[in-house]
């Protein structure tokens, strides 16, 4: 079930810069952005910089600042978008749900009349994603 | 959507050691046990002993203390049943799955061929429950 780090994977691209994202917050260890296949409207994605495909190879300083970082962003995408739900998942091993090998937390608001999209399925508008992020980010100033 | 904490609610009794669960894991800030109603085989709960129904309502210190124990329960749940996937999941709110208004950790082995069940629906087995239990703490020690 662990695997050896593919640094050649979508979220070490866009770690390096090398891959443009809808970024909502960095700090020194973590980085936050928008899924682009999104299960809900306001469904954002936080990683650690640190190299770690799976929760068991991740660093505990880096779980626990991915968790600071989770929190934190609850509550911004809560204040900005207002859902009656919001489910926090981390999913390891494709038999999991994973579909990309660095560590990755999901932040999916829900509102009780809407259903979840499909997991990494379907690619939102890019307009309505960056409108959204400057939502959740005017949360975090 | 954030909600007053009820303190009748069944993780609180277990808390305060009213009512009994199968225990894996305990230290000054969390504590694990299996969830009665599993979606998998060696479903596990992580919750804080601080008095909180959503994420959003957790001290800081709390989710950092949460974080280290489903990492911890993570690794020993692993080596105890080899999932070939795992799950971290956390909802905050009924629209989002919560069934239990006390803050909770879902850890969920996975199995490449074994459907997920259906979230608090069908009770365990007690005597199987407990042989899980045991093996998962068997890794902890």
């Amino acid at each position: 079930m662990a695997t050896d780090y593919d640094r050649n994977n979508i979220f070490a691209k866009i770690l390096r810069g090398e891959a443009p994202c809808f970024k909502v917050f960095e700090d020194e260890t973590t980085l936050a952005f928008m899924d682009v296949m999104p299960q809900s409207e306001g469904h954002v994605l936080v990683v650690p910089k640190e190299d770690a495909a799976q929760i068991f190879e991740l660093s505990a300083p880096a779980a626990l600042a991915c968790m600071q970082t989770v929190q934190r962003l609850s509550l911004a995408v809560r204040a900005a978008l207002e859902p009656t739900g919001l489910i926090v998942a981390q999913f390891n091993g494709s038999d999991a749900g994973q579909t990309v090998p660095h560590v990755h937390f999901h932040i999916i608001p829900r509102w009780k009349s809407e259903p979840l999209l499909p997991h990494a399925r379907v690619p939102a508008d890019p307009a309505k994603l960056e409108a959204i992020a400057r939502k959740i980010r005017a949360q975090l100033q």
